[in-house]
C-alpha cells in the first residue's frame, strides 16, 4: 500500500523530471470565493496534466529488465500522455489503448510522444481483452491509471509540494480541493498532507451526475455512477472510486463537492482571465468548487488543484465565448 | 544607474511578493525550433505580466512619506496593472493615465486593482501635460514604465531567476530572447545575466514595423519607429528605446529579432496547445522568434521570455481559430 515513504521515494525518482508547478492566485478570484484562493497549476506539468507524475513513478519503479519490454495503459487521454512520455524518456516502448472517440488532440499528442496507439470502440469492443492480449504477446507491463500503489505515490508528490507551498504562503489550515476521477490524485495528495501538513484536508471535486466519490464518501461504501458518458469533463468520469484509493479517501478526505458542467466552463474562463493558464473542463472542477461552493467550505483560504489543460481549442473558446465577458 | 547590486536589492524587496515564475518546455516546441526551447512564463506573474516586478521595485524603493502621497503612471495596460497592484499592496493611492483606446480588459483590471484611471485621447490630448498637472496637484510620484533605474532593477529580477533556472536545467550557454518595448525588461535581464550567467546573452524581440531596438542596436544610435500604432502587439510598440535602457542593451545584447504579427499569433496558439499558458501578442514575440527565427539563433538551447498574458478573449480565440489546428 502507498504510504508517505513511497511518496517520498517517488519524489526522489521524479526529481529533475517532473516540474514543481506554481501555486497561483489572484485578488479577483479571492473576491468571488470570499476567501483567499490558491491554485496548484498542474496543467503546467509535463504533458499538460498531473498524470505525468504517476506515469513516471510507475515506469521508474519497474525492474529495468521488465521495463525494457515496455508498458501498456488504457486511457482516454491524460494518463496516456503521461505514461507515453515517461516511457519515451526512459527509452522503452509504450502501447496505449484508447477509445476511438477520445479527443483528437489527446490521440495525436500520445502518438507524438512515441506511443503506439491502439483504438477500440467503447460500444462493441472490450478494452481489457485487447489490453490483456497485447500485454501477453509482447510482455508489456500494465500501468493502471489510479488503482496502483506507485501511481498513487507519484500523484502524491503533488501533495508534498502543496504542503511546502502552503507553508511558504503562511497557510496552516485549509481545504485542498482535488479534481477526482478514480481517486489516484486525491488519495495521493491526502496521504502526503496527512504526513506533511495535517492542517490541510483533501476533498474531491466531481461533475454533477458523476459524483461517485462524493456519494461513496457519504454512504461509506463504493458507489457507481448511473451513466458512463455525458459530461464534458471527460478526464474524470470514472465509473467508481478505486479499491485502493477509496479506503484512503474514506480515512482522510472531507466531503466531496459537486459542480455543474457550466460551472467548470466558467472556472476555465476565470483561469484564462485571472491566472493566464489553460484548463480543460475536468481539470477545472476543483477551482469551480472553490469559487462557487463557498458555503460548503470553511476557513479563510482554500487550495484548488487545477489538474489538467488538454482541451480542444473549440471547447476552450466556447467557454470563453460564454463566460469570459 | 541600475547595476547588479540594485537588482539584488530589488529581489530582496520583491521576496514573498513577486512570483518565481516557472521555466516551461515541451518536446513539441523543441521539434519546431530544432533545439531545446525554454519559456520563462512571466504571464503567470501577479497582474499577468512582468510589469509587477518593476512596479513593486519602484514603489517599495520610495521614501515612505513620499510613497504615502501616492504614485502616478502612464500606460496602455500592463505597467498600469503592475503599478496599481503594487501601490494597493503598499496601501497607497495610484493614478493611472491611460489612452481611451486601451483594451477594455486592461482598463477594467486596473480600476479593480484600486487605481484611479484617467483616460485621455491619444489624438487630441497630451498625456504628459495631464500627468504633470495631477502629479503637482496631489504630490504624486511618477513611476516611468522603463527609463527608471528602480524599474529596470525590478525587471532584472527576472534575469536572476533565469540564471538560476538555466543552471538547474544544465544550460550554460544560450540566447535569452526578450519581448522588447522600451527595453526595461531586456536591459534588466541583460544586467542580471552579465553578473550571474555570463554564458547567457539577452536579445530583444520586436514586431515587424516596430523594430526600433533592433535597428538601434544595428546602427549604434537610438532609432525611432515610423508609426506609433498598427501592430496587434500593443504592449510593446514603444516609439524608441529608452535613454537609460539603450546603452545597457548596446553594451550587452545580441542582435534584435523581428517577427510578424501572424508569427506572434502562431506562438500564442502553440503556447496554448503545448505549454497551457495564455499569452498576449506582445508577450509572444520572443517565443515566436525562438520558434521561427531558428536560422538567426545558435546553440542547442534557447530561452524565451513570455512577458505577458493580458489578452482579450476574442483576440485569443482568433489566434487559436487560425493557428491551433
Amino acid at each position: 500500500m502507498t504510504d508517505i515513504r513511497m511518496i517520498e521515494a517517488a519524489a526522489e525518482r521524479l526529481k529533475g523530471h517532473a516540474r514543481r508547478t506554481p501555486l497561483l492566485s489572484s485578488p479577483f478570484l479571492d473576491e468571488i470565493a470570499g476567501r483567499r484562493v490558491f491554485v496548484k497549476a498542474e496543467c503546467l506539468q509535463h504533458t499538460g496534466s498531473f498524470k505525468f507524475r504517476g506515469g513516471w513513478s510507475a515506469v521508474s519503479a519497474l525492474d529495468p529488465k521488465v521495463r525494457a519490454r515496455g508498458v501498456i495503459a488504457f486511457s482516454s487521454g491524460n494518463h496516456a500522455q503521461g505514461v507515453a512520455y515517461a516511457a519515451q524518456q526512459h527509452g522503452v516502448p509504450s502501447v496505449i489503448v484508447m477509445p476511438s472517440d477520445a479527443p483528437q488532440l489527446k490521440i495525436d499528442n500520445t502518438r507524438a510522444l512515441g506511443a503506439e496507439v491502439v483504438l477500440y470502440d467503447r460500444a462493441t469492443e472490450d478494452r481489457d481483452e485487447i489490453g490483456a492480449r497485447l500485454a501477453k504477446e509482447r510482455g508489456l507491463t500494465l500501468i493502471k491509471p489510479f488503482d496502483e500503489p506507485q501511481v498513487i505515490a507519484g500523484q502524491g508528490t503533488t501533495g508534498l509540494e502543496i504542503a511546502e507551498q502552503a507553508a511558504e504562503a503562511g497557510i496552516s489550515s485549509a481545504d485542498v480541493i482535488v479534481c477526482c476521477g478514480g481517486g489516484g490524485l486525491t488519495s495521493g495528495i491526502a496521504l502526503a498532507l496527512e504526513a506533511r501538513a495535517p492542517g490541510l484536508r483533501a476533498r474531491p471535486a466531481e461533475p454533477a451526475g458523476f459524483d461517485d466519490t462524493a456519494r461513496s464518501l457519504a454512504s461509506g461504501r463504493i458507489e457507481r455512477n448511473a451513466a458512463l458518458t455525458g459530461s464534458i469533463c471527460d478526464a474524470i468520469i470514472t465509473p467508481q472510486p478505486g479499491n485502493l484509493t477509496f479506503p484512503i479517501m474514506q480515512r482522510l478526505c472531507g466531503p466531496g463537492l459537486v459542480v455543474s458542467d457550466d460551472e467548470a466552463l466558467r472556472a476555465m474562463a476565470l483561469a484564462f482571465l485571472r491566472l493566464k493558464i489553460v484548463l480543460e473542463p475536468g481539470g477545472a472542477v476543483a477551482l469551480a468548487a472553490a469559487l462557487f461552493r463557498s458555503d460548503r467550505i470553511e476557513g479563510d483560504a482554500v487550495i484548488a488543484v487545477a489538474s489538467g489543460g488538454n482541451v480542444d481549442p473549440d471547447q476552450f473558446c466556447g467557454a470563453l465565448e460564454r463566460f469570459a465577458r
